[in-house]
């Protein structure tokens, strides 16, 4: 096959994991008989620093030929970078949130899973997790108080500010229909969290979600409320297979989870619009802290070019062998840092990488 | 001292907890020379049930002539109860909204404490919480998302629902202010939730949490994300000491928080106004499964008790009699059956409260 992946290199240690994943990748190529090309393309603070725009027209067109794009972490540390000087909506993660909304990618995938392996990371107490989990969060990722209308005024002396929340039962049901074919891909049940006992906009969710359902009778339903979900995620995280929910929950529960498990390294993530294009990114931050010293944990990353190839891509097979070579790595015990052992030998995200490709 | 409580016994196990509140308020009458008198009120389903209204005219204007509302929980099972067939604003929870609204209960304080003869219920690894924690959660309760202008509409076939999230400065700043006050009085240390890199209410909250900051300069001050937040709860507890934040924000955090601690049957909770006036409640729900069988564990609201004491009534003293007189009774390793550990012996609803009595 041929085809185009667009690469964001992005801030802190994004070109260090995402050139790891991109080895990867050439060694798919390679091994699977396929043609990818790449495009390099500028978003967050290295677009700032190259155009003095987070994100450019140019990087948004270009996107637009690539069959999926392919991303490292954006953004600095607020408290140093000069990025944070600058107003909101020039900010590296404002790069981020447009890119989000032109390209339409409302669907963000987020899986968090307990590795087996890595057990003794968890912040859970082992008989809490004996049965290991594996939970994808499903996130509304256009929609809601991220892209309503919002104002900061004056008035009379008094500063007030507004922030809006708004659902249409189309942007529900095309999100929740995901959420359903996913399910039934996997162990077949959906957990749609919403606050509907307060808020108009979960009630019309509950609604939508309830008629979708009905079209997939084989999948298991239940409606959570976010704070019980919340408590949930650390009291019995094995509970959940899909959890669907809107965007500001999703934001807050999904790093829950991806904490719970407490490899964050691990954690790959894709956002997906109604055609197979696809963004594909590791659910961890930038790290500035841990930037170009070659210890960054690029798994991550690899794995989310890995759901690349399985959601854009149609490529099931070579994602299947990227994360059993993932699977294997752990196993020999050579970890980066954030996710070693007692007895693990330490590694730098470039060995790992090239461990990683050694057992595809 | 003469004073006036409400007393709200509420649904499920409302009223077996609140009667072993009561009991041990009595002790405190006799033991330090105090009258007080109990108003019952109605709120919720009891509410509905008696008068077809969740909360009455009747019951703002009577608890507004007490000194302080002592208050079991409220509600029922949402798939079973009667109470929710009716429409939203009918529901039990609606009373419970609507009575923050009307006695302007804007500052709602949540305290997350690891006990430390309770540590074996706790979901976190021994190692994370070997320090123990013990963060307040302050969360504005009167204002954002739950009271904002909402709407559900149908427009040329297209469903749409919003709700509004609105700060002003003012109420920012007296929620902030009261923070900083506790803060003082603990670890000095305050630590603002919000999205700041999304909301504009929450860039309006972050700068006047900046402003007021500046009267507290023996305060250390610190703002987080709330999805990192999400996150930090279960990585390190200990790090928190007074958590300030929005109120749905602070609906999410405070029940995680509650279920980090492993044991949400101790955690009391206050909502104040800017008076002495305070409604006191458990943290937990109304737990309709064990209502009515006598196992409910009372010494959340025996805790809120003790906060009604202090809050309300300056009766700090009292208060700490109450909470060493718990703290003995778990020493006895007697335990409610969500607290208990291995070898503890199984007690029920009213024999903990007579323990409680007891140690006063
Ligand atoms: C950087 C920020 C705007 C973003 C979000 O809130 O969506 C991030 O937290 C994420 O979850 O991808
Ligand atoms: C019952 C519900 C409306 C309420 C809230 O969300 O405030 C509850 O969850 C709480 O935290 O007191």
């Amino acid at each position: 096959m041929e085809a185009t992946i667009g690469i964001i290199r992005g801030d802190g240690i994004g070109p260090e994991i995402v050139t790891e994943a991109v080895k990867v990748l050439n060694k798919i190529q390679v091994v699977f008989g396929h043609s990818f090309s790449f495009k390099e393309l500028l978003l967050g603070g290295a677009s700032i620093d190259a155009t003095g725009e987070p994100l450019t027209e140019a990087t948004i067109k270009e996107a637009k030929t690539c069959e999926a794009v392919l991303m490292g972490s954006i953004g600095g540390d607020p408290n140093t970078s000069p990025w944070y000087q600058l107003p909101a909506n020039l900010r590296p993660e404002a790069g981020l949130l447009k890119i989000r909304k032109e390209l339409n990618l409302f669907a963000n995938l987020r899986p968090a899973v307990l590795y087996d392996s890595l057990k003794a990371a968890c912040p859970l107490k082992e008989e809490l997790i004996s049965g290991g989990f594996d939970m994808m969060i499903m996130r509304e990722l256009t929609g809601g108080l991220y892209f309503g209308e919002r104002s900061l005024e004056e008035k009379d002396g008094v500063r007030i500010a507004k922030d809006s929340l708004t659902y249409t039962d189309v942007e529900i049901r095309r999100i929740a229909i995901r959420a359903f074919e996913i399910a039934r891909k996997r162990r077949g049940k959906v957990t749609s969290v919403d606050k509907a006992n307060v808020l108009d906009s979960s009630r019309l969710w509950r609604q939508v979600v309830n008629e979708v359902a009905k079209d997939y009778e084989d999948v298991e339903l239940e409606h959570m409320l976010v704070d019980n979900c919340a408590m949930q995620l650390v009291k019995n995280p094995q509970q959940f297979d899909v959890i669907l929910t809107e965007n500001m929950f999703g934001d807050i529960l999904s790093d829950e989870a991806s904490m719970v498990t407490g490899s964050i390294g691990m954690l790959a993530s894709a956002s997906l619009n109604d055609t197979a294009f696809g963004l594909y990114e590791p659910s961890g931050g930038s790290a500035p802290d841990i930037a170009g010293k070659g210890v960054a944990n690029p798994i991550a990353t690899i794995l989310s070019a890995a759901m690349l190839l399985k959601y854009s891509l149609g490529l099931d097979e070579e994602a299947a062998c990227i994360e059993e070579a993932v699977g294997k790595v752990l196993e020999l015990n050579q970890r980066t840092l954030d996710i070693a052992g007692e007895d693990s030998v330490i590694i730098g995200t470039e060995e790992m990488g090239n461990l990683i490709c050694a057992e595809i």
